[in-house]
């Protein structure tokens, strides 16, 4: 069963003839909605000028009925097969960011990384601080910084302090890690869709600085997503009912009809030395975002609810997924206890952070009675430090 | 002395004819750079597009020696006369954001303030936190939020506890703030120009909402920017020595030839009473940004220190200015300390935090040897929260 069958047809970019056109994955191939617009297949459904940006961002501040008649023409467009020039084989392009980031918020949403985190981070300390419970915690991240799957990420550069040195030093992370993350990209005030987020961070630099303002720039060197956005309304057969919540949130945070998602999500890691003798990536962590404690609408209800304004390509991040049993934590400083227990690779290799050369991909994707959806993949590999 | 003479020449954008033009402050005037560049008076200087453009950003991605050249070309400009078509009367003129926001980066350079701050949040430890004097803290705030001079701010909701409550509660924010600031926008990796900022801010949701991750819908509501970008290069005049730093910073950190600005800064106050009755903005800040203990060029270099890119556009701002004395404080939860020493304004009204209908405006300007520059003013004025 396809993961990118017509239930799915999600959107991307990707280089053509030195352009950037917008696409549609379908199968194994793209749909070139640059061309295919300019062909005049949505006249009457959406403008062509919005179809024919190197971004998503115009059809993002689109109204969600467009949104749905755009994916009601592609349905009977690719029902009909597109041929020649409109399709282009998926696995030779180059795919480049989908949409221009306006704001990037990751939020904090998974109640088993926070405990963890609080654990490691702040051993003396009742792990989940008192506001957890009552709102999604959360915190702009850098939106420049964020790159499409399959971009290289350079070890950043940072000072921080070991607990036992006395003065901090500055140099390459020493403890570089990734995060299994969910995200969701706004139109003007509602979701549009999905993408698996990589929020790539250097642990090091993290518990140095982030007193009191929070992460900056243990954060903030890249961040990766997944090329194709699914649409939220290709994932409404697999809504589930959200976690039980208690307390019970205050009356912003009450959602009528809210749900989770039930996405499968994996993390494959693969070092240098395994890619040259041919070895597969090897599975690190498996979860699902169902168990999020904190639902999307719940994270952007939050999120609006100083009164601030979201703009078409707002990007939202879930934060850091991970499930209650150690082989379903979603990153290195938890499954490998901030280093204490490393992992060993399939050639024997231990792990404790990341190293130069590895490369780490989320696969993230859905299925249930014969549906299958996918989100495709986010990848990485880490390089040395730019000169 | 006008402190928008030859030797300032800042940069903005203004409506005209229903559009947005880039412009020049001079004297009592707008030179509009859109009409002047159509006609050709930046040929050979800069492309014709750059400035006509209705923000700067076009112009911020132009080298260096593009900004001195269009600003030698301005002095020429100026001094020749400029008139007719070219030139609006700037007290009529309406402006806008001057540049695109990318990324918005908040400092937290004053030690006064860390350390009021730190006394006021975290009565029970010691006020400054052990990172502080090694790097400059800061945090990314939302740059979807920022404002223009003169946009109404309305009072955010939000989610807080008070100490001796037994849950939160969400509604408009009780302990509503202003922080004086000074920003700089870059431009590829460099910085351009200097702007006045206000970072409005709850400081009851941030109280509740800060730990672990830092401020989050505490300060993303609406931080204010005055209209004119003054060029670094114009403010050659008033760099002075750095304040010493003990420790040493750590070599990434350690600037040739860094200076710090003198600039003057006031904040004025004017409730809705004042105004009606004609009565002046009283002054209840004064300080000066020459006191902050990290440099723009510090905060820039620990900003890029991670590998990660600076765009054209990226605005960083200081962190409130407070100097050491209590007059001098640059927001109201330490001029009020939290509210428990409330402000007396000149009609008897007494002020703990902004109420509905306070205007606060800040200036910002340079004064020596009789050459004066200005920064302008930045303002804003608290309505009730939307409905």
């Amino acid at each position: 069963v396809s993961g990118f069958s017509v239930e799915n047809l999600p959107y991307g970019a990707f280089e053509r003839d030195g352009q950037t056109h917008l696409g549609v994955a379908y199968e194994e191939a793209i749909v070139d909605l640059h061309t295919i617009a300019s062909a005049g297949a949505f006249d009457g459904v959406c403008e062509r000028a919005v179809l024919q940006a190197p971004v998503l961002n115009a059809f993002l501040a689109q109204p969600p009925r467009v949104w749905h008649a755009v994916r009601e023409r592609l349905r009977e467009l690719v029902a009909q097969g597109v041929e020649g020039a409109h399709r282009v084989e998926r696995a030779k392009a180059t795919t480049r960011l989908p949409f221009d980031v306006a704001d990037y918020v990751d939020f904090y949403s998974s109640e088993q990384h926070a405990r963890n985190l609080g654990r490691i981070f702040r051993p003396d300390a009742e792990p989940l601080l008192p506001n957890w419970k009552w709102m999604p915690i959360g915190y702009h991240g850098r939106a420049g910084t964020i790159v499409v799957d399959g971009t290289p990420v350079a070890r950043p550069l940072g000072q921080r302090k070991p607990a036992n040195a006395p003065v901090p030093a500055f140099g390459p992370s020493t403890m570089l890690d990734f995060e299994l993350e969910l995200g969701f990209v706004t139109g003007g005030e509602e979701i549009f869709g999905l993408v698996l987020v990589n929020d790539w961070s250097a642990r090091d630099v993290q518990a140095w600085e982030y007193q009191p303002l929070g992460p900056f720039l243990g954060k903030s060197f890249a961040t990766t997503i997944s090329p194709w956005v699914v649409p939220l309304e290709a994932l409404a057969p697999f809504r589930v009912r959200p976690v039980p919540q208690d307390p019970p949130p205050l009356p912003h945070l009450r959602i009528e009809n809210d749900f989770s998602l039930d996405v499968e999500l994996e993390v494959r890691l693969r070092s240098a030395k395994m890619r040259d003798a041919g070895i597969a990536p090897a599975v690190i962590s498996r979860t699902n975002a169902r168990e999020l404690y904190w639902t999307m609408a719940q994270q952007l209800a939050h999120a609006r609810s100083n009164g601030t304004k979201i703009r078409p390509g707002d990007l939202f991040a879930s934060g850091t997924i991970s499930g209650s049993q150690p082989g379903s934590y979603g990153s290195m400083i938890e499954l490998t206890w901030r280093g204490t227990e490393p992992l060993t690779l399939p050639d024997g290799e231990q792990r404790a952070f990341l190293e130069d050369g590895d490369e780490v991909t989320i696969h993230g994707w859905c299925e249930r009675g014969g549906l299958r959806l996918d989100l495709g993949s986010c990848s990485g590999t880490i390089v040395p430090p730019a000169a």
